[in-house]
């Protein structure tokens, strides 16, 4: 079964914006993007204004790679947005690099998006209707669209037509909008994707920021002040934040529990708790649900899985190690493997560490399973290193459903969960044992932690409860 | 005091070689070279050679970067050796470049090399004066210019040149040459810098490979076979290994301590033990010699200090968890960051996770300090996590003494444990407690895993005293 | 005297297409552009299309050094359009590379276009407060918006909407479209800017081809057949060329005379003859009107004057030779002058055949004179080659007016004519006599050669009646 | 039959050198190396020299695509050499790119060459039995390092360094070498390629310039002062030039004929003649030789035979005209012509103009016709543009015998001029008639322009007598 999502690209994605007068803006973008890199490695892009004239550049690859110092000198401006996108099969083109920069009657603007709108199709038919060509296929031109249509009585201004789009989209949207006057981030009704704001003081004052992440803020010198709230629209100037919620129909706060399982920096924060605490607190509930008494070892999948395993450790009083080795050198490479190589796959990624494994009964503690290609290459590299027994542990439910929010697992058909049951599963991996975290295991780890009230999550690819959705998943929109 | 060595490229590289009759011998090497990438990222290259025709390909930055399947596809025939090499200032040449090729009247020869000759300014001076011209900086070519020269009676083939050369050479080499007839591996006398050699299974059948790190062969799907010994010249051609010690004096082995403490991976062997439990061992030494048994936490400096700070907390019986975030997105930057994060300037590279550190008293381990420019900065980065003391636990010895077989620190003044004695680095650095590991702790953790007869260590860097001179560092060589 | 045409790209450039069924119609237009390479310099662009998917690849510099063969190998389809561009300054970006794609409700629309619309400014306006958002500056992207609107009750076809752009333009247009079912070349009413077809013979059978100029045809092994005809729609699919006049009000034909005189090659054709065979009556004319009994010699300003100075020098009777040898290899420089050269500033572009010159009166044939700034500094390269005296034939009239149809002189202050009469002009640039051709004895030359009825032209860069334009030249437009 | 040489570069070049104490030397090689494109557009580079220490920058390609400014900055110094070469298959290699730059026991040394040595292959083998092993292909690295051998008694110094190397070289060499302490400009005891000195005057004062072709001065405002004698030694530094015969046995000049006939540029002057009336002069004596009084017209074959059709025009009272339209846009292409246009081949290169040529009998006159592939296409082209008669002249006798020298015609095999007579390849080119210049007719015009004494010509590849070898062509060496 496949959907009408698997033709357009992901926005699984980093954004970032700062309004910081004075200051070297697109430099602090550029550092800020470096912080969200693990957010997206296949294309990057700032983008600035300046006395009404916007400047851009974007290119494919890491922002390391995007970048030289030639590249900075010509974004001038106290305002950036910057954008790190996730690569997946088929849309790897420059067009649809970010941000994405348009002239509109009013003005300039530029937009960097994550997440995925459910109705883009719909969205785009009704731009092409109304006789609007697109270049490309992100849903980005078409937000940078809507916000182009010329203004009615009750929208004179940004925040209006903000609203405006809001109004008409769905899905997962987290915004940073760069306009001559001002810089917006926004977050979508049901809040999917993170999104939070924080302030930056440089040589020539304060500034104000806003980042998927708050390890962003940190990372440049800044720090985290508080989340959008979910349907909020955030103006930044150089009077500071100002605030208000748009006025659409409140939805249910929906955040993305997969960014506390998988996605997100271990140093972030949502919903007042950081990130990796939350995956220890996975690991400790996983080790309630599922203890392995009679094992030697507790060992992570690297880097994902440190925070559960750690968590998985201290509950279990089972010793903590490293039983594998991960190659740091990440970036893509252009040389295929040869048979040999692509038959075992993992071992590009990992090698075992034979004497912390020889001879133990080792628990594999995982995050999560998707696809099921890596597990059980994983389980095979641990018994050729010794392991006597291997039982996998993952710090999540099984993921059953598709996300048609942003991240990348589109369909059922990929996902092992939906294919095969969990017994079945172990068999596939090989895996002396295995179990899941329930769903109410995960939400209690992840609740535990969050300071403040109206905290709410979207775990529809455990559940295929979709938040947005009356009638179970989107897939039958036109 | 700066010595003669500094306007010198270190030579602190990765080395690899591969015979495989049929395979495709230079991808082999390309995912060797990647396994070896922690070794070197200012340059990488492959040479191969076939019906005594050598060809080679090589450039500037990793691996990944350096090669596409174009530049693989001439690199034909059953051999290849592959080079990555570390970047020091001044010397970043493509120029200096390995492998290195020469035409010589024995035919084309390759050479890839890891060390430091402490006698290459001599040789290189009587080579000018012998009338060869040379082409750059590097101890590289110097060594293929001396293959190069007329063969003597007693030296009819490559072993008896490669004797020739190891008569004259002093200091430190691990080197894989390519021939027209077979590949070589070579060490030192001393065996100053690790390599050694393994077999790899490919569908033509099977093959011999030698390399810095034993890791190269796990992930092309090799194995470990042992190491080449001090001294020894390695032949491998279609009939596989053959091996003899050079008619050379022999001198006490070597092997650099520093790559058990620091500088190899944690999956490496040498002296048929694994790097990461030398590692734990070594923090494991570091918790008998200094307890601080009124902290709370147990957290390593990622990623090289993680198997010792396992070590430290398993000995103490303190929890273990992790208190900084590394951004894993490793790879040159061309941008320039501000002055206020070039004053912070650890933070690009890492985040405090505070919520682990909150009010917490905290140990944090480190497997070395020897500029003291970062420890300074996360003892401080700990305190703003909310850290309430931060204990450093260092599992090495002060590092007090330049390296002239290849590590990068080469001049005394740029050695804080030079200048300063432990109170005052503590005093430096701003940690509530500082200790080191004694010299008799390191070798006692690191001699405990040995397994085989005869080995031995440099730990001048930690001592002053230098395996290969007789008085003193080599520091006063013409 | 700045107009509202300075800030935007001027469109002078070469356009191409091609529909040739099973043939590499990718590869074609290569060579067509590589033909058309001294209409534009600056960024070159191939688009197709095939089963609805449309194809294109752009970049910056000329068409060899743009395109290489893995850019063609996805360039798949039966139909291709071509373009490329002249640079002018401030306006060098990737973003105004042709052809231009834009995704629609009638599908994808690719768009390569010479001219300059003279409402651009209005149609842009209009179209941003319709609510269409604008990537760039180009008028192209206009032109493609503008067919991207939605299909009123009387354009049912792709025909209907160029009819529908056409009755909303002014100004010079010549377009090459690209559309799932065909290719359309189109005129302006004028016919400011040439466009021709052609049909080109592969192995896979005929097909059909437009282009700025029939040398195209020519280099691409085709033939050709007769000019797009002022206001004429010309359809080309799998039937051949079938066209009509677009129902909109006729004017007179206005073809650029500045084409004749300087801009296209020599061997194309226009209105029935060989522009190389108009130059020479350009010369003729010249040597009756301006004669100059008492030199020795006549020599062109290469390349552009080759044609005139041989068509002076066989009327007057004097012998022609070279003086000026031009350097061939064109191409930007990225590296500056050194003050010395920059104020020489000709001698990088010209040197001095000085035995040619030596004790001789010359003449120097040059076709134009348009801002001045070169004729001076070649007569003063002639001088110091020996000539003793330098006598200036221009084989056209003083350049007094902005061109806003397409030639890079967009303003009054930067024309030489507008600012000096012609003995003024003689002594900013040193000659001993100038003279120019008349504008009746330039018609005269033109209109000689012409085949076929109806020909007309625009002079206004020379006359100031502007064809376009009620009252004066259009820069007054909003 | 094909000879040693084939496998080996040919060194058909462009050579410069300049010191300019204060000037931006680099920048001005730079813009001499633009004038001396013609003689090489595979790769180009330029070396400084300051405080003992070399800088290099080359690359492949035009000097154009391989300068940007960023590889100026570095090149410091009061002196440069550049160079500019030919590609001929094969050794398109960017080790064999020069300058070459080598560090010797007499300090560093630059070397720039334009030529082949008839014996490098044994000069080679010595170096390598001497045990200096070589890192690519081309002579001049043989030149740099029989340089750097070291200094007996009589040769204290690089003078005596380089009397040494012409001792012993054998062959065509015009040499540009960079030292510490001067630049020298050199040339073999024949003179077969050319050199000449100039002066440029940059705002530091005056400075001195050695170069392939007098062009390059004047391109950098400089002037011609005097070729560089057969066999002599220049030297330039602070003190401007002094120079002097090495102490080698004289040989009679022998300044290549074809520098004449083809390869040199017009503007440039040789034995106090400029090439251009050289040139004409060809022209003129094959007019007197093979007159053709039925034809209506004489056309070039652009560029190389301009002058000399204007000469044959001017002789023989027939009007002159172009007939062919080259594409000015030179520069290699990375696409492959389609099979249709590979068999025209030409037209990708010339245009016929038709109506310059219709119903006329038409004088063709080229320059040389060396493999003639090229003569009958065009030939074929005239006929298509509707020339009723074609008469080939060429204004050089027919090529019978290979360059040894440094000319890119290196085996008999290749010649048509040695495979079939001038009635059989009048026949293979199409043409109504066909006539050579005579070798007597092509000596008198070319050394009636002469001013000077001692000139001499080598035009043993129309003759067979070379100049440098006892028993015929050098093809029998080891």
């Amino acid at each position: 079964m496949r959907t009408l999502f698997d033709s357009r690209p992901h926005e699984e994605c980093g954004v970032f914006a700062v309004h910081a007068a004075g200051a070297d803006v697109a430099r602090l973008t550029f550092f800020a993007l470096y912080a969200l890199q693990h957010r997206g490695q296949e294309s990057a892009g700032i983008a600035t204004c300046r006395d009404g004239v916007a400047h851009v550049h974007k290119g494919m690859g890491l922002v390391t790679q995007v970048f030289k110092e030639e590249h900075l000198r010509p974004l001038v401006g106290d305002r950036a947005i910057g954008h790190t996108r996730y690569s997946t099969t088929g849309a790897s083109h420059l067009r649809n690099a970010q941000p994405y920069l348009l002239h509109t009657i009013h003005g300039p603007v530029g937009v960097a998006h994550n997440g995925n709108l459910t109705n883009a199709t719909a969205l785009r038919q009704e731009l092409l209707a109304k006789g609007v060509g697109l270049t490309g296929e992100s849903d980005t031109e078409v937000i940078a669209q809507l916000l182009a249509a010329p203004t009615a009585e009750r929208e004179p201004d940004w925040e209006g037509r903000i609203a405006r789009f809001m109004a008409v989209a769905e899905g997962a949207y987290a915004l940073t909008i760069l306009t001559p006057g001002a810089l917006f981030a926004v977050r979508d009704p049901h809040g999917f994707r993170p999104l939070c704001l924080g302030e930056v003081r440089t040589e020539h004052g304060l500034g104000w920021a806003a980042a998927s992440e708050s390890s962003a803020f940190v990372t440049i010198g800044g720090r985290f002040l508080r989340e959008v709230r979910p349907g909020e629209i955030v103006r930044i100037d150089a009077n500071g934040i100002t605030a208000h919620q748009a006025p659409v129909p409140p939805r249910p706060p929906s955040l993305c529990v997969f960014e506390y399982v998988y996605f997100a920096r271990p140093d972030s924060r949502f919903e007042g708790q950081m990130v990796h605490q939350a995956r220890q607190r996975l690991g400790r509930e996983l080790a309630r649900e599922a203890p392995c008494p009679e094992a030697d070892l507790v060992i992570p999948v690297p880097d994902s899985s440190v925070a559960a395993a750690i968590g998985y450790a201290r509950e279990s009083g089972l010793p903590y190690n490293e039983g594998l080795m991960k190659n740091r050198y990440i970036g893509r490479t252009f040389i295929a493997p040869t048979d040999e190589l692509r038959k075992s796959g993992v071992r590009l990624k990992f090698n075992a560490i034979d004497q912390n494994l020889a001879g133990k009964r080792v628990i594999m503690v995982d995050d999560s399973i998707v696809r099921g290609n890596t597990a059980g290459k994983i389980v095979a590299l641990l018994r050729e290193g010794g392991a006597k027994e291997v039982h996998v542990r993952v710090s999540s439910p099984p993921v059953r459903h598709p996300c048609f929010m942003g991240v990348d697992m589109a369909t059922y058909d990929e996902l092992i969960g939906h294919r095969l049951n969990v017994e079945q599963i172990r068999d596939h991996i090989g895996a002396d044992s295995l179990a899941y975290l329930s769903h109410e295991g995960m939400m209690r780890a992840v609740t535990e932690g969050i300071r403040g009230a109206d905290a709410g999550h979207c775990s529809a690819c455990f559940t295929g409860v979709y938040p947005a959705a009356r009638r179970g998943p989107p897939r039958s929109l036109p």
